[in-house]
């Protein structure tokens, strides 16, 4: 597996220690499944023992929340970012859907732990998340609004729409690995053009 | 879980336990994963013993093969009628958008497995999947193609619009359940809508 480093994965987070068993999480994770995956396989694996791991995660289930929130908090920082930046409504969305998918396709397998080991969660870390992830979909929804407003986007159903901007990009963890022919960024940039079409917005 | 009858998820399979098999194999992969399931948990879910089980599928992962292939062995029929129907290029990726999102909606939990444990298959055994996968991809790409030959399609890279096309049915898996406020037709009809505008088909 072609990983980005620890450090790159997760900059805000400290020591070193708790980074290189959040990678090791996910490595595990992503292969074998979280419920498959015992904190010694992924103590051992970060070059630790599991005494070790605990020190840091105080259970398996801390280690997949750390890593699902770090992933949401950076994609919320992201999707805020763009839709808040200059430009109209268009170019917002352009900007905010490549750093969506880029982000996605760059951190494949960290994305893949994120998005589709979320039924591990307990309910109360699970309502941490979805108040996340309730963000960046309310976050895109306004700016497809205010592009209805101004004009610039012609979009019946906003919500469907904004699920549809979204899933594309989700998605992206799903399919993308190193042997794909188009780089992070080329990618980025074909998803922005298609999604601007399919929010209506025709470059006269 | 809400699933519909074995006898609808798998009218093609016989006889009716290695269909209840292949119920209680979803319904244990969705929830703990394929690797942390074992075939006892599927028998006594089904109702039978492990023995019982072996009868019909010799192993866990010929259960696992059997419920990805006859999944993707449907959506590939599903998408060949559709690509091969009456009507223009249009007409018939709107019905083939449509019916792809449908089956992924109404089917959320079989395709959750069917699309997020491929890599818990052997090599031979992916390799019959991934060969009815590409098999998919090219019907779609082909009728991409078709269109931009007609006029009614302006794309620029068939092969990308292809997969974004794909993605986002194959991503309501994911999110799609039984309070998700539209109707999987209702979703298929606005997906299909979107996925006209996505490929440059801007009705007159």
């Amino acid at each position: 597996m072609d990983m980005p480093r620890s450090s790159q994965l997760w900059p805000d987070v400290q020591p070193k220690a708790a980074r290189r068993l959040m990678l090791a999480g996910v490595e595990a994770f992503a292969l074998r499944g979280y419920h498959a995956t015992t904190t010694r396989d992924i103590a051992s694996a970060a070059g630790m023992s599991p005494a070790a791991l605990y020190v840091h995660f105080p259970a398996k289930s801390a280690l997949l929340f750390a890593i699902s929130q770090s992933g949401h908090q950076q994609t919320l920082d992201l999707v805020q970012s763009r839709a808040a930046g200059a430009g109209s409504p268009a170019d917002r969305m352009r900007d905010l859907v490549e750093q969506f998918v880029i982000w996605h396709a760059r951190r494949h397998t960290v994305a893949k732990v994120v998005q589709y080991e979320l039924n591990a969660l307990s309910s109360r870390e699970y309502e941490i998340i979805a108040q996340l992830r309730r963000r960046i979909e309310r976050l895109v929804r306004d700016l497809v609004t205010e592009g209805v407003q101004t004009g610039e986007f012609t979009v019946d159903q906003p919500r469907m729409a904004t699920r549809a901007v979204l899933s594309l990009g989700v998605d992206v963890a799903r399919w993308y690995d190193e042997s794909t022919r188009h780089s992070p960024v080329a990618l980025g940039e074909a998803y922005a053009q298609l999604v601007l079409r399919m929010l209506g917005n025709v470059p006269g």
